[in-house]
């Protein structure tokens, strides 16, 4: 962990130093999924067996699970796991549930009434990623608020393992969720098949879900060709604000959790205390040993960054800066700079709330806007799964009242047909009321 | 206006009715706006200069809008036009402010809070286009909200006119919204100074606002590049189902208001009544003569396509299979529709509620999804310049009836490190106890 004093810095400086890596070069990655999307779009199912083949290492006759399947998974993964996850998905439907918006009437003038309605997004694919973890926790995250907001059809992609089958505790999340269908598909070809369809995936209306590289580049590449995704992705990140009361082992622990996602995973401390960013270093070097993926999250801990502050209001404004994922802040009655964090994805307050709390069980969601992408972006909530409508109704009265306005504002744009749609309808009025 | 049979034609015949044309091929548009984008990074102020002599055919040597030549535009908008404006903000503002958010808190476990708390997008880039028509409806359908949402900085950008001027009508409307910035720089090159910032032009977080296929193709390539855009952009249009009893001048009028956008608008007319159709084609026919755009709203109608249909509940499937960007129902008591309609920007229902009413005056936005996007994505409302932030807060208790929960989801996801963050928290808890 390399240490940066924000106090004798330029403004050059702390910007440097609080860039994140470059996006690794895409290299051929750019054209190999679009290779990967072409050949979906053009031969459907048989794409997709043959580059599951490939890059799964399975033979796949039936591309969607079967109940059967479900059946099974819900016997094998054991009542704990089942009564854990059951736990988890009641949290995040308690804070969910509470985002349901509220349709909307103003009447803004005499006879104008103007209504905002929400719609579920018909239908959605959820990606769910396979390679070094399973992650059941990610069904729960997009499960549950797909199925708040009402959408008519959920489809589920998600790799399959080497032996053909998946993951039961993705199954299980899946069938609490209660997801219309779930695919043996993953990467690229997955994301291509919900953009597309095929003969046995379903073409939906927007996409959501963290994946690696190839599925990150999917996702922009269908994007920019107008299929709607949930938000751009980069690389998960951390940061954790502490004062000199945080507990380093804590500090530490939470950095680690971090850490251990992925070897560009990023890793900020910012602390008004100089001496805990040695006793955190010390904590980060004794936990890290004990872990199984102590490899991947000492790759990660290499280019991480403590920075040093004069005050903790000092740290909340590098965070806002930063515009992190995750915040954590453990300093003295953390939650008295709630009203100053601008900028970032979730926020952890105080020593007993750890990003694992939220990453799992605690009802907030884990889809969060990493990359800076915070300063604009918003993680998913129930909102995310529908879209607004907006509906007017003028009556007689109303239209009499706020014509002559409108046709002024037409006659400065120089739009005669848009004021026109206005006159003929005045012309109609007023013939009505002269014969009366 | 080609006529389409809805009854006897196969599911393929129907999509191709509806399918929109191609987006007219970029042929080197996607390089020369690159270039443009790489010269303003690179270059800032002088490139905004060299290209606004290009493009607009101004030398300019201040890019911003003086106090001065605000004054000057209040002066020359006249009274009327002004409490046009003023009565226009003030719809806008009362439909608006009754869709800003309320945080939320809910306690899902005990000593487990979790909180969803919203945050305006701090800097925001607001683009008006120039070119056939000045635009400062516009103006107010981008500044209201973003004012109600509380952005710190709001910047506009919007091209000079050939005496180096803004519109008056332009700048009057950005006065009255409190506008901080409005730079006279269009097209691409106004994204790029957005996106990238230059001397003069602040960097910002979004961007907002139409603009041509320069502007379009610009904020597209910022976007996936990571900059934050409103909506994908595609041209204007417009759906009407009418019944037999419709008033065919207004619906004609309707049609022409939408055909006047541009040659590539789109205009569909669906209805239950085959008579309707050919009334309403004589009447655009007649009133198309009047209107001094009437060669591009010939183009547009060239294009377009009357359905007809067995009954207005079908016409509504026709509608939410389309998704139209503006949808007008002029069939007999047209609210009780409402709750089917599914895929819109923003609906008018009945003889009094002309298209031109929301485009200006009525207080809905009228920057709206088009081009099918109206499957997932919504309008401009105050939630498109704000974010969401979750915040939790675990108690000692809350981490001690919470913990074992996420220390099984972590283990089945093999994520140790988030296990032990856990973990450690439980031990400390454990030790306090057994001391005391």
């Amino acid at each position: 962990m390399r240490t940066f004093f924000w106090k004798n810095s330029t403004d050059e400086q702390r910007q440097a130093a609080l860039k994140r890596p470059a996006q690794a070069n895409k290299g051929d990655l750019t054209a190999k999924v679009a290779e990967i999307l072409a050949e979906v779009k053009a031969n459907g199912d048989t794409a997709l067996r043959s580059f599951t083949a490939k890059f799964d290492n399975v033979e796949l006759t039936a591309l969607e699970v079967s109940s059967a399947e479900f059946a099974a998974a819900k016997k094998s993964v054991g009542v704990g796991a089942r009564e854990a996850l059951e736990r988890a998905a009641a949290n995040i439907e308690k804070f969910h549930v509470a985002q349901i918006p509220v349709n909307q009437s103003v009447e803004t003038e005499s006879g104008v009434v103007c209504e905002r309605q929400f719609r579920p997004v018909s239908r959605v694919g959820l990606y769910v990623p396979g390679g070094s973890a399973c992650l059941p926790s990610t069904v729960l995250m997009l499960g549950v608020p797909s199925r708040l907001a009402g959408c008519e059809l959920r489809v589920l992609c998600t790799p399959p393992r080497k032996d053909g089958s998946v993951d039961p505790f993705i199954l299980e999340a899946a069938r609490l969720c209660r997801i219309d269908k779930v695919f043996k598909v993953g990467g690229a070809q997955a994301i291509a098949a919900l953009a597309y369809g095929t003969e046995s995936v379903p073409k939906v209306d927007k996409i959501f879900g963290p994946g690696n590289s190839w599925v990150t580049e999917a996702k922009e590449q269908v994007a920019s060709a107008g299929a709607a995704i949930d938000m751009p992705a980069g690389p998960s990140e951390v940061l954790v604000i502490a004062d000199a009361n945080a507990n380093p082992v804590f500090v530490a622990a939470d950095l680690l959790s971090q850490a251990e996602h992925g070897p560009d995973s990023q890793v900020v401390l910012v602390t008004d205390s100089e001496e805990m960013v040695t006793k955190v270093q010390a904590e980060v070097a004794a936990q890290l040993k004990q872990l199984p993926r102590e490899t991947i999250a000492a790759a990660a801990l290499e280019k991480s960054l403590s920075i040093v502050v004069n005050t903790i209001a000092e740290a909340i404004a590098v965070s806002n800066q930063y515009a992190p994922e995750h915040l954590i802040v453990q300093v003295d009655q953390a939650a008295r700079y709630k009203d100053r964090i601008l900028n970032a994805g979730s926020v952890f307050l105080g020593p007993w709330s750890p990003e694992s709390a939220g990453d799992y069980a605690s009802g907030t969601n884990h889809v969060l806007p990493t990359y800076g992408f915070a300063r604009a972006y918003s993680g998913l909530s129930v909102d995310s799964f529908l879209k607004q409508i907006t509906f007017q109704e003028l009556t007689e009265k109303g239209i009499q009242g706020l014509g002559e306005t409108i046709e002024i504002l037409a006659t400065i744009e120089r739009l005669d047909a848009h004021r026109n749609a206005v006159s003929v309808r005045l012309a109609a009025l007023n013939q009505a009321k002269e014969k009366a």
